[in-house]
């Protein structure tokens, strides 16, 4: 079940999204920077992507959030995040990191846990494989392939978020977001959703959107997921094939009403 | 009115793109390579991308027309940019400055200000804020979120072009494309457009391909803004949203008569 | 005559990329990232780029084929490409280069034919022009714009075919798979699909694809060649222009069946 989560506050972060239009900062992977700036356009954010040492931190001091994914990763860029996270320490807004790949190589393990530790997130938001890279949970790792069961995932995100004070936002068949030991389950999506490069990477992003307008991370982080999963079955439904989901997930995120918020959440909680 | 705007001029300079298939050498930002590349490739144009300055000299020197966009920058792409600038000015070929994100930060503003000098183009082709930024007009600046009236934007492109002797044009709910102090005005487009991103990168390296084509930069920059807005129309009459947008878009630009240039521009005329 | 090819065997390979979902990793140029990554997800392999010289040893030590594309190159780039190379080469993967621009400027020949020497591709694949630039034939070379004949193009995928010991993969409007004297001619295919960015590089990505689940790299890039051919026509039949195209292009990866492998490949042969 999906305890915490309300169609109706999801449609108050949608509206204020909308209304606001919040600058979202992105120190992206070379992928996806298409993908998740068309996507924060269609739901009514402000994407802007800058990487350089020059000017990250002012760009950041502009912004209602900041996002930073490792996909795409080289050295330069790590101190451009560094940079960025501390800007967005000090001005107190919202980060929202993406490990992408953290657990396959060491260099992109070794760069999410200095991320970690030197820019602690708000907000974590990777998949089981990446989420548990990033923690030991006394159980023995068992590599990159490894497929990881909901309880391992469970125990991974709440040790992770208890280590660093973080939102931990899991994305998989049913989406787990953890604070501290309060979990909320987001049941919508589709499989045809991992079958398009970036889906992942787009979460992250509209997760720093709504980050940058609700203050409690959890909900933020949980609204986020529910929106993806809803959106995504509403692009299923008109999609023979990954192409055409693309396209109409992007329609979904600008076209969505309270009403399909409503009835697919309540239908998703029914799975 | 779209004074200086005549259909069949606009539709004589795109049988000439489809004909010489002109080859634009962009060196542009990451979220948008893929965009402005099949812009190109859609009105029939030959895209190349090529940044490292080992080859920029040389692939300026094959082409027709060269893009300096200044979004994602670093420091080695300046490099680049000044000296495919430098070639391209030995070589008469048109220049097409695309300012994006001048007046967010200093590195931007600094370095768009930077290739006005080093490599003066031929056109600037940029937001009311980004032109802003380049140009003191006596108004006291008024910092990168601010809004521009229709007359402080006239001022600031009048001001540009009269000191670099080169075309400005001012993408907007109207267009402005001024030399000295001849105007043209494109009225075509629409509000879902600033929804997807890249479009007005996409306009600059049209505005590259009408440039290499027709002698008068100051037609090419206006006809490059009328094509835009008329595809924008067509493509926003079967698209429900941002995803949809993108489709129709590069497929009215591939499949766009002479009829729709006419129609559409003395429709756009009467707004 | 498309000797050599055989639907069945084709159905057979695409099944197996299903089944294996083989890691590919890509380096590979900007512009077409999204792109080759989302044909890669389609037909049912699993893509990751990385480049940074930290981790390309690692990642390539992953992964059951390597895609080496000279697009967008850089210096960096090229010591991350030879690394990865070698890794390829201890591991016994395939590699398959695509020399994108080889012959358009020094920077882009001089790379292509180092990665030629140093970590000899399993397959390159590019167009007439490309693979010309590597090899001399006897005939003066005639520059970057020469149209090349369907006997030079011949007699250049021969001689580079039996210098390095490689099969070479030449698309067109007759796309030509060579190894040493032996040929098979693909034939399908549709004009539509050059006015389409990167289209050529995702043929090199699937090309990998189906190196990593067959033996045969022979085989395995007339296969490739042969579904791009189809899924092209598949997705022609749907698509007004080039925007919908890439969309249908991509469902049709998905969504192909044996029949559509066995009708169209009988009649590609027919033409």
């Amino acid at each position: 079940m999906a305890e915490g989560l309300d169609a109706r506050t999801i449609w108050q972060d949608i509206l204020a999204i909308r209304r606001e239009s919040p600058l979202i900062h992105n120190i992206t992977n070379y992928v996806v920077m298409n993908n998740t700036a068309n996507a924060l356009l269609a739901i009514g954010a402000s994407p802007v992507m800058a990487h350089a040492l020059e000017e990250v931190e002012e760009m950041t001091g502009l912004a209602q959030a900041l996002v930073v994914n490792i996909g795409t990763l080289s050295a330069p860029w790590v101190e451009a995040m560094l940079k960025a996270g501390k800007e967005a320490h000090r001005r107190g807004i919202p980060i929202v990191l993406d490990p992408v790949g953290s657990g396959a190589t060491r260099f992109r393990t070794s760069t999410a846990k200095r991320l970690m530790e030197e820019t602690p997130p708000t907000i974590v938001r990777g998949n089981a494989s990446e989420i548990g890279s990033l923690i030991e949970t006394g159980r023995a790792t068992k590599g990159v392939d490894s497929r990881h069961t909901p309880d391992e995932t469970m125990e991974s995100a709440q040790a992770l978020s208890a280590r660093y004070g973080c939102v931990v936002s899991v994305s998989g068949a049913t989406d787990i977001i953890m604070r501290g030991d309060s979990v909320i389950r987001v049941m919508n999506g589709h499989p045809m959703m991992p079958r398009v490069t970036g889906l992942g990477c787009t979460a992250t992003a509209l997760t720093a959107a709504f980050a940058a307008i609700n203050r409690s991370s959890f909900a933020a982080a949980a609204h986020a997921m529910a929106l993806m999963g809803i959106a995504g079955e509403m692009a299923e439904e008109q999609s023979p094939g990954p192409g055409s989901f693309q396209v109409n997930f992007l329609d979904a995120l600008y076209s969505i009403q309270e009403s399909d918020v409503q009835q697919r959440l309540k239908a998703g909680n029914g799975k």
